[in-house]
């Protein structure tokens, strides 16, 4: 359910306008200085932050929402470090919410944004924080960039780096004119989505299980388990579907039969556009509400006009949490 | 590891040269009336085998291996069952590997087959059954789709149906042109790949879990576990990145915030063809072996010319273990 | 490690002298309306604290020591509610370590106690927050009383009470004696052992797994894992070892087959007396040190003459963790 | 729910009077060569079988039933080893049931035995296997005692003896006078129940965790779930209660905090006397109907008469299943 891993276990926690998001890792091992500055470069990637310039320029160079950079990201460490250096005991940490304006979301509270997850979480739960999706919101991707960096280091410690990078934006796979092409998505109130690289280096080979474990299997849940992707590829990937056995062997993506085989890791994955654009909302003029009746939608231009920009360190986070699930990799000296 | 799901749980078992392939099914609810031909009918399309035409024209129709046609897929059930109706105990069951033929994999006894995951088992075990693949071999799908059709039985007495079907080979989108295509292939001594799409009707909405166990994500991890997927995207997936917000938000694929929203469920998978062709060893020439040296390599025109094709039938038993595991799904009168 | 249950899961972290101690539990149903006063008072249960009488009287009473009463336990609630209300989401909480002070166990720094996890803690991390046990202080119990708490209404909504309560002391029976007894060990800067006997009531038949996961399986696993445990039976248990069958069959516990009869469940458990006393030190002298040198050891009176006392709210947490983990307890209207 | 262990996971199937019991072990690690003689050997402990004596004279040596000196027990290997090495894979065995007869049992169709499973067996599923106890028959724990046997061989590679032993019959603790006091309670038509001690030794200092998932927690989870276990305790256990502080430390049982200490491990468990004996019935002349009416109940003497003699082998199975599921140890050079 809110747990991911089975040996190196990151439980998260949370709602977009309750006191806190958070986590718990639990499987750390023992006696790693935990270096917080890596934690909050990733932070302030995820919240879509330039550390060197200032942060107005920025906003308008990716398409990023001025809600998102104004996003508090400071971390409280609860347990599991003594002195910066971890105890084999669980990591608890928590990031405060205090940029909560429920009052922006006060339309929603009887009624459902269109494609949304308003609407299915009332189907599961008969309850929902309407507050800014609550729990469905992308604030709880803080809680695993936090984690998944914990997990960074580990790896780093054994020799492995993991690097996703975007490589394209709507049709455009050249990186110098995703900025252009975001920006003229956001002024007409609109999105686009956004295709993810992720590869990763220094892995041993034989790493991951035949069967159901299988490493790429693993990846894919991790990947698609983050908001608005929609799809997971590795090696030659769907691409490869026009190329015949005897060349399309030549790409394994690092995975053979499920077990690494010593190469760089690759794979991709793509982030839909948000749907809770001006442009969308003009276009369909009225929600569907909780109990059937429709009402007027309006909406701010409170979202960032590709997402995918920002997914970039979630992505290296989730992937950082599957391989620290390895114990074959934090056992190793 | 060897086991799927947590509460609806397959165990799988058996290489593909071991005395028989199986697997235990446990948390069936009591009560239910298995139908063995519905199993029977799914092993058949999985093996290739046309049940009204006979084998041979089939063969050459669908680019499957006599070798494939000739597995034998009797099924004996072992435990779990009382005068064919399920107990609540484990649903153990079996199928010998009669059709054995370790000598024609005699020259892998000391060498790796390039693109298999001959040499990655090697790195993880320092050890493996060379022949045919052992434990990697697509053999160990058949106790998937034995188990997967027990599933699919339990989700259809719900109202729940599942329905895949190869819809690209190639670059080819038009299924009356398939068979000409892999015989095409086939005939060079080359393989293609296939992309299998899968849909389910008779969900629920409110079914899946918001953060890491999106339902989506799960389908992601059972269809990558299966031999050869490269890749799985759902709703507007990866052609969605074109499309901007306003219009692909159209295309949930049955899935909002991990959770069904009760339209039909869609999602794509791609299968990379198989490496093991007479052209791409005849490209190679030669195969690396264990120890270092180089062999020369040959092998028999024994794989598929698209494994696509039988892949149709696993897709189907892994998206019915999926929601079989969903307790919402079991429990519901 | 320190997560417990599958469906209805409690992930506790915290050391005796971090910032906190506290949890995540995962699976409570939405829609749910908490009683804060109910954990409260476990709490205070688990302190120590008499709410009617002066704390003062009550610690002599029950041979609790004072720096246990002066634990602080106030819960701050970080998600998963909504104006009190359970959101079906992670409900995450935690509770202030204010009364720290390390200086009392300086001297611990550099040895381990005798008979307590100091030197396994050790052997197993090759680290250890040596303040006061660490994780492996009795305190890390009241983030357990919190959550078992939450299962506690969430059973009682469903007609299922629990009720544990010190039966012997020593080897004394009469609870009216208890008291005295305890504080004549207390006088002599001794210890002694207690044995609960805990009742469930109101559980339907049916419940539990018939081969590995009997309802007593979970019960011992649950109850065992509390600091200072050292056995757990139930029905006729280990008394019954001299009955013969055609009388010990009467006394069932009210499981059978590892499955509820719907008769009352019941069963025992012992707390070893705590080893800290000033009487086993004087006894020993000195202590072994993490690095073979032996130094003297010297400790303040700080421990409860009888453990046992103090847990019997855990008891009741621990059971309630359990049997709400039951998806057929949870989710019967 | 039939799983035990979650790396090294054993998975059990099979009724008494299904076609066979077996299982499938999972997380085995590869080239170990695996005993044959030593599972054997373990398999005719469980039975009551003497490998020197004729079985006539030993069935009244230790009042072990006819019935199960003649249960067949041989081993069929399905998967996993190749010429008897572990591959790493799941290694599946079944053991055929060639002794039903379910004529035996034909009374107990419709009426249920007292203190036995059979009534909440149909509380829980609504159906069951009649035939002699299906599931819940003891037959099961012959798959428990393979799987456990090649636990003990990867155990001992490391080191590691398990040896259980028969410490209590009735209020008889002196091994010299069990076999006349089983036998005088078989003559009466009655049954008596025993206490089994269990050491281990060789285990290094360092294995358990500290919180829920302490290693005395686990072992008594797997204790008790052999049938007819109805309690545990370990070192100074529940006789420890009378103990002061001063004197009861000294007794760890090997285990501070959760955590091994490097001493000998060392527990007991205490197994019931089986109700369904000739006196039992006579005593209450009637069995109640699944549909409330009162038939008449009859049995034969099949039955041991204290089954805590075949459980030795059990409890040193299920331990060794718990300490093999430590990767610490497994990986271990």
């Amino acid at each position: 359910m809110n747990s991911f891993g089975d040996t190196f276990v990151f439980t998260s926690f949370g709602e977009s306008h309750s006191a806190a998001v958070g986590g718990v890792l639990d499987g750390v091992p023992a006696g790693i200085r935990i270096n917080l500055d890596l934690i909050r470069a990733n932070l302030d990637r995820r919240a879509g932050r330039n550390q060197t310039a200032n942060s107005k320029q920025q906003t308008s160079a990716m398409g990023v929402s001025p809600r998102a950079l104004r996003e508090n990201d400071e971390v409280e460490w609860l347990s599991g470090l003594l002195d910066g250096v971890t105890l084999g005991t669980p990591i608890a940490f928590l990031i405060r919410n205090r940029n909560a304006r429920p009052e922006d979301y006060e339309a929603f509270r009887h009624s459902f944004r269109h494609a949304h997850a308003d609407s299915t979480y009332e189907a599961k739960y008969g309850i929902r924080d309407w507050r800014g999706g609550g729990r469905a919101s992308a604030r709880e991707t803080a809680a695993r960039v936090v984690a998944g960096s914990v997990a960074q280091q580990l790896l780093a410690n054994k020799g492995i780096t993991i690097k996703a990078e975007l490589i394209q934006v709507g049709d455009e796979t050249r990186p110098e004119y995703f900025n252009e092409l975001i920006n003229s998505y956001r002024a007409e109130g609109d999105s686009i989505g956004g295709i993810i690289r992720c590869e990763v280096n220094g892995l041993p080979s034989g790493l991951g299980e035949p069967i159901f474990d299988k490493l790429q299997a693993h990846l894919a849940y991790a990947i698609l388990s983050i908001n608005a992707c929609k799809g997971f590829d590795y090696g030659s990937g769907f691409e490869g579907v026009c190329q015949p056995g005897s060349i399309a062997n030549q790409h394994s993506g690092g995975i053979l039969g499920g077990i690494t085989d010593g190469t760089t890791l690759s794979f991709r994955c793509v982030f839909k556009p948000t749907p809770s654009t001006p442009k969308a909302f003009a276009q369909m003029r009225n929600d569907i509400t909780a109990n059937g009746k429709i009402v007027n939608g309006k909406i701010a231009n409170r979202s960032d006009a590709c997402v995918a920009v920002r997914a970039v360190p979630v992505v290296e986070a989730m992937t950082a949490l599957v391989l620290a699930n390895f114990s074959d990799i934090r056992l190793r000296p």
